[in-house]
Formats: C-alpha cells, sequence, structure tokens
C-alpha cells in the first residue's frame, strides 16, 4: 500500500551532496512529505513506494539541494554596480550612498536580491544588515530560507563618509549599546520564526570596528542564545591597520588572544589573512565565508580558502553585495571559486568542480551550522531543492560515460537561468520559470524606482565628488 | 519627408562602442536600411527622418554592436565539459575524443554552439576547424557573420593519441600539402560568400605543427588573397618545448626571426609569452585573440593581454572550445577578463567594464580586421546588433546620475540570457527570444545524440583509461 505524499520528483539526474561526492543517481527521484524530505531514491523504487498530490516528471533536468549563499548584503542591490573598478572601494566608491541608505531604499533592495537569488537557485540566504522587522519578513513572506545576522558597531552614525584614511574609527558606547539591542530584539523576534525557515546569528561587524569588551559581550550573548558569530575577519589592509594600530596585532593573532576563536565563528572573507593565519582559524573549528566575485573585483585577490579547507575547515559561499560585485548568483560564486583558485596556484587541478559545488550546498551548510536541516538531499532533511534544465543549449549534451559531465557543466557552464523550479521547505517558490510568492514585476519597479531615489539624494550630496569612478562617467567609459 | 527604412529602433540605452568609449545615449536609436546603418542618434531626431517597415520599441533595453567571439573551436560543444580540471589537458583529456570526431559530431557540436553563441548576443563567429563545406555552411544557414579559418598543420592523422609527452611531434609533408588544399579549396569557395557575411583566414595551427618552410608557404598565400593568419602562439609549454627541441628558440623568437611578425598575424592565446614577449608582438602590429576562461580553467594562467594592449595591440576575446572551458559566451568572457587580470595584478582598477566591453565589441572586430564593418554602432556599418532586457532581476537597477550602472552592470552581472534579440545584417536571427533561423530543439537534440555517439566510441577504445578524470568519477565527484 503506497504511502501519501505532497510532491513526488521522477526521472532526475540527481545530485543529492550526501556523503564525500556530489552523489549523482541517474533516474533518481525525491519525495516530501510536510516539508521534509521522505525518501531520496531511484525512480522504479519511489514511484512504487509513495503516491502524491503532485507528480513532477523531472526528464532532463537536474534535481539538487537549494543552494546556499551564507554572506550577503541584499540591501545594496537596489543600487547594484556604483562602485567597481576603483581603489579604496569602501571610502571612493561605496561610502556615499552608505550615508542616505534610508529603509525603504534598503527593503527594496532586499526584495529584489531575494528574488534574483530564487531565480539562480538559491534557497538559503545568509544576509547581513541593519535589523528591523520588515527586512526578515521579506525572508518569511517569499518563503525563502535565511540565516539573519543584524548588524552590531560602534562606529558614528553617518557612516565612514567623515573619516580620513589612515585615523583611527572613533568608537561610541552608546552607538554599541543601541545596535547591540536592535540585534538582540531581532534574535528574539525572529530565531525559529516561519516554520523554522527563519535562524540567525549575531554579527559584530568586524573586529576594527568594537571594542574588545564589546566584542566578548557579542560572543557571551551568542553562547547564552545558542547562535553563531558571523563577523568580518581580516576583510581588508584597512581592518588589520586599524587592528595594528589599537592592539598592535593582526586580527587573527587578537582574536586567538581575547578567545574569539572556535567553532561559534563564521569568519567572513579572511581577504587578507595569510596561509597561516587562514589555518589557524580553521583549525580552531571556525568556519569561512568566501565572497570570490566580490574580493576579486573589489580588492583583486583570492582568499586562502583552499588552504582553510584543506586544514578542516568549513567553506561556503557567499555573494556578498551588488554595489560592488553587482550579482548575487552562487553559480557565478562556485564559476569564480573554482576558476580564481585555479590562477591562484597556477594548477588546474585546483578546486575541481565537485568540490565547488559541495561548497554551494553541503559546506555551506555546515559553515553556518544548518547541516543538520539543509544542504543535501537525504530524508529527514528539510525539503530545500532546484530543478534545473538540462536541455539549455548551454548545458547540452548531458554525457554518462566514460566521463559525465553534469557536474561541471551546472559550474562552468551554468548561469542561474537554467533554474525551473525551486522549493524550500515543501513548497514551490519559483515553477516552470515562474516566481510563486510575490509580485516581481512590482519588486523590480520598485528597486529602480529606489535605486533613482537613492542615487539622487547622492548626486545632491556634494560628497559624492570624491567617487572614482566619475573620471570614468567623464571619459565616457560608463 | 521621411525616408524609407526596414528597422527603426527607437528608445534604447546605446552603446554606440564609437570613438574612445563605450558611446553612451539615453533614449538612443537605429535605423537599418538593406542590411546597413543608416542612422544612430536621438530618438526624436531618427523617428523624425526615417518611416520603417518595423519599428521596435527598446524602451528598458540595451542596444549594443553584436558581440564578436575572436576565437572558437565549435565541433566540440558536442562533447561539452568532458575535460577540465585536469593537468595535461589535451592528451590527458581531449586526446580520446580527438582520435574519434567524425563530420557528423563535428556539425552537430557547431551548430549547437552557434545557437548557444546566438542566444548570448554573439554575432560573429571566429570559429577554427578543419575545412569541409557543410561547417560553412552552417554559419550561412543560420544567418550569423563568420571569420572562418580552415586548420593547417602537417600532424599526423590520428591526433596525438600514440605521442608520448617530451617526444618532437613528427611532421608529415604530405598531410600539409592535403590540409593546406583544404584550406585553400574553403577560401575559394566561401572567402565573401553568404552576402559578405563568411570570411576567411588561413590557419596554420601553430608554430610547432608545420616546418618553417609550410608555415612561411602559408603566409604568402595568404597574401596573395588578402587574407591574416589565425594561429595558436606560445599557447603552452608543450609548444615552447616543442620550438626550443626543433629551432632553439622560443616561439616569438622565432616567428620575429622568419619574418611572421606583423599586422597580418592574429596570435591566440599567448599563453606562455613573458610580458615583453607580448610586446614584441603587439608591436609587430599583430593582434591578440585572448580567451581568458579557456586558459583559466585549462592552465590556471592569465595570458598577458593587458601588456599587450597598453602596447598599442587590439585584444579580442575568444571562449575557444567547450571541452574544457566548457560555455561559449563573451558575456562569460568578458568578466573574466576583467576579474582576472584584476587578480593579476592585485588591483581593481585594471580592465574596467568598459575595456573588456570593447575588447567583445569594437576591439574584436579590429583584432579579425573587420573593424571598418562591424563592431560599433555607426552610419554605413553592417547593422549587427543585440537588444538586452535590462528588466532583468539582475540588471536592475538601471542608474545613471552620479554613477551610471549599465555598462558594468551588462560585464559583471549579465549572462547572456538577457539578450532578447539579435539582428545580423538587418536581419533578425533571435527575436523576442526566439531564435527563427534554425530548429532549436531539433539541434539540441542532435547535439544531445551525436554527444552520446561520440562519447561511446571512447568508452569502447581502450585509449580512454588514459583520461585523468576517471579518477573523480571513482571518487563520486562527478
Amino acid at each position: 500500500m503506497p504511502e501519501p505524499v505532497q510532491t513526488l520528483v521522477l526521472h532526475a539526474h540527481l545530485l543529492t551532496m550526501a556523503g564525500d561526492g556530489v552523489g549523482y543517481m541517474a533516474d533518481g527521484a525525491v519525495a516530501v512529505r510536510n516539508g521534509v524530505i521522505a525518501a531520496v531514491g531511484p525512480t522504479d523504487d519511489l514511484a512504487s513506494r509513495f503516491v502524491a498530490d503532485e507528480v513532477i516528471d523531472a526528464t532532463n533536468r537536474a534535481l539538487l539541494p537549494g543552494l546556499v549563499d551564507v554572506h550577503m548584503h541584499t540591501p545594496w542591490a537596489v543600487v547594484r554596480g556604483v562602485a567597481q573598478d576603483v581603489a579604496n572601494w569602501m571610502q571612493k566608491g561605496l561610502a556615499p550612498y552608505s550615508r542616505h541608505m534610508g529603509d525603504e531604499h534598503a527593503l527594496a533592495g532586499t526584495r529584489l536580491n531575494v528574488l534574483e537569488g530564487i531565480r539562480a537557485g538559491t534557497t538559503t540566504f545568509g544576509d547581513y544588515d541593519y535589523p528591523q522587522d520588515a527586512w526578515a519578513q521579506v525572508f518569511a513572506d517569499y518563503g525563502v530560507r535565511a540565516c539573519l545576522t543584524p548588524t552590531i558597531n560602534a562606529m558614528p552614525d553617518g557612516g565612514m563618509a567623515g573619516w580620513k584614511l589612515g585615523d583611527l574609527y572613533p568608537l561610541d558606547e552608546a552607538v554599541y549599546r543601541r545596535k547591540r539591542d536592535a540585534a538582540l530584539a531581532l534574535v528574539d523576534n525572529w530565531q525559529g520564526a516561519a516554520d523554522g525557515r527563519i535562524t540567525t546569528m549575531l554579527g559584530p561587524q568586524g573586529p576594527d570596528m568594537l571594542t574588545t569588551e564589546q566584542l566578548l559581550e557579542v560572543k557571551r550573548l551568542a553562547q547564552a542564545r545558542g547562535l553563531r558569530i558571523h563577523m568580518h575577519t581580516a576583510q581588508g589592509d584597512r581592518e588589520i591597520e586599524q587592528m595594528e594600530k589599537r592592539f598592535g596585532l593582526r586580527t587573527p593573532a587578537y582574536l586567538a588572544e581575547i578567545g574569539y576563536l572556535d567553532e561559534q565563528l563564521l569568519a567572513v572573507h579572511l581577504t587578507e589573512a595569510t596561509d597561516e593565519e587562514a589555518e589557524l582559524i580553521a583549525h580552531s573549528g571556525a568556519s569561512m565565508a568566501l565572497c570570490s566575485g566580490s574580493i576579486g573585483i573589489i580588492d583583486g585577490i583570492v582568499p586562502p580558502a583552499k588552504v582553510f579547507r584543506d586544514a578542516g575547515g568549513a567553506v561556503g559561499l557567499g555573494s556578498d553585495q551588488a554595489a560592488g560585485n553587482n550579482c548575487n548568483n552562487i553559480f557565478n560564486e562556485m564559476k569564480l571559486t573554482a576558476l580564481f583558485n585555479k590562477i591562484k596556484y597556477r594548477d588546474p587541478t585546483v578546486m575541481p568542480a565537485g568540490e565547488v559545488l559541495r561548497m554551494a550546498t553541503i559546506e555551506g551548510a555546515r559553515a553556518i551550522g544548518l547541516d543538520d536541516r539543509i544542504g543535501s538531499l537525504e530524508a529527514g532533511k528539510q525539503a530545500d531543492l532546484i530543478l534545473a534544465d538540462l536541455t539549455a543549449l548551454n548545458l547540452t549534451p548531458v554525457l554518462q560515460d566514460p566521463i559525465r559531465t553534469l557536474v561541471p557543466n551546472l559550474v562552468y557552464a551554468g548561469t542561474g537561468h537554467e533554474v525551473t523550479d525551486v522549493m524550500v521547505a515543501g513548497r514551490f517558490l519559483l515553477r516552470n520559470g515562474v516566481i510563486l510568492t510575490a509580485d516581481e514585476q512590482a519588486v523590480q519597479a520598485a528597486a529602480q524606482a529606489q535605486g533613482e531615489a537613492l542615487s539622487r539624494l547622492v548626486a545632491d550630496d556634494p560628497v559624492h565628488k570624491e567617487m572614482a569612478l566619475l573620471e570614468a562617467m567623464e571619459r565616457g567609459m560608463l
């Protein structure tokens, strides 16, 4: 007697990502019941064991776990592309926009970015922002999974606009307390919300942006709640300079000294970390968020993810922000991660396709502490999965023997546009190429309007004259 | 009294690529008559000057010249993805397939690749293959522009399969003559065919694969016909080793000595060229084909394109072949070129978006000697143009002031899927996302079938046991 389930996906090229590899299965199937994966196996087997409300024929499609984006700043999608190809990106590119970013601009960016992510197969959004309930509500409403990090720092209001390169940041205890309390309020409101789809971390923005006492307090607060710490770490020469001036130590040594390096930490970027520092952090049990596209475009640097991973650390992929990286697409990050590392080591065998696909799924889930729930297709895990059309010209042909081309073609030829269906916790968010949980056109139009509004505020502020890209505008290169 | 034209495209975000920059014009228009651009200018102006059979409202779309792919091997799309993440790519990845590639496999790959290119906005295909009329016929039939290079070498039949790393290649005069004559026959049949859409070059495959006398004869034959030489140059350590063993010189010095460095040469890859060698070649007036994705994945190397360009040489972008690079998409090549060079020089200001967009259009046209006809939107040039949907989520928003985001977003966020319309010589090949000049489904299905057929031949040949990727298959990583 077949068991009833909600959804049965049959005849797929399955990549379960279970175990140590990619878990390929030809003619594979997944059964979904109550938002959870009830079974994974050969189509013949599952088709006889289950009856479903909805049966999906996934012939000529890949079926894999939803992609995990471990580090994003979604509001910045509202001014996608205003700051790249420049030195001193934060000061000479982003600062004038940062100074004027308001709640409505930010929310329009978040909405845009979440839909952009869904279209490219992202199901878990590791977003990092100033806390407001409306921000978290977007993820709840659109049906995605989110691991939200409210930002905590002691940086005076008004951002970096008045600050001079080389000066120590002024740290303000009152600002810290306000942001700490707002972060805790968001955590209390949202941890476990939306049937568990929303989880949280605490986000001391960077070790240079809080005092040691503040950093340690955030760690205690997180521990008491069973939360991870999500922190930009060795993210740029600016940070390292601040740390050396203030503490006489580079970031990793400082974090080791104050007891910050352990499995509670998700260390973001490690742009300026040496191989030895990356190993130190990995050996502590901490995880790494690798934002290849963003750090490549902003700094021209390939972070030490290979060393981190070789030392046993979990590495997840992050798309960071669209004001510099310009897109939030984990297919993009997989490809860039593989290629950048081949170039860094001048070795084509470094970071093969299957390994970066693991970073985008199970390893990313491990990096944010959700690998017991997501990241692979296994019975008992949440039903977060995506289907990709393998008859897209750029993924044709699908070959099996002697070499199976599915994984390298997804990683090296896929763009995200091949994703036809996205399910989170058993619910379809994208179905046959149509977004079901939001009004895509309205979100697009609002992002356009809010991006223009924020740009006008910047254009009216004389500080914009510091922007490095004005020269490219004048030369007719933009 | 308005003049009649065939097509009038109005209200576009125009990137003409004329002059030294990107030639941006808000609310721009293009008029097309008899396959040629009749006028480019503000919508108000052109709408009053012309009446058209077809008027296209390009509101919220970018209008730019069709993209130029200066170096491809389209047949390899038939086994996309069988050889990457390996060392000794040609020997340990490609050789077993090369040995069995037949005409029908190759043509299925070419057809697939041309449609893949059209979908990603490529209008000019710089393809390189063994000559057969059916190959050239694909480009003629599908309506694209092609600059075809029939391969000439003196390498014995059967490819590299029996050859041992480190041995000098055996060069065979009879093979050379046969391939030379076949190449000339193709040139005689096709140069200027399809209303001038098809042009040709001569392709000595590499300086290591012909004798000096043969190379010089090819150059004379090309000169007599007014054709360029399209040659792999310093393409790998294997080539350099052959040159040093046979001639006691590295490739650039050898080419200088035999008089091969001049404006007739399109030098492909320069993977192993030093900065000084790249300058030497650029100063000679030769052009460079830069295949960033392919060389990145196969060799982990970023070729010296910045030096070549800084020395005044024209650099065009090429997608090479899909057995290693996995995709043939100039959006992909633009992005990788910008990012790889930022990483190579650890400098985010290197190769900004506008410069790589020029490489993909006017500089690419210059590299293959067609810049008098294509590469920019200017009156009198061929009407090769593309439209891209700027309401795609990943290209939203479009901002103008103080920073215009169009070019960086096309380069860093675009994937090629945003291209809605493609016109070559005044004729639409893609219209509202539908390919008009070929049966896309039939081409896709044939490529799948031929890819499977070629894979079966390889699986049945014991030589396939040498393939490096078999180990990844066994470990469950593919």
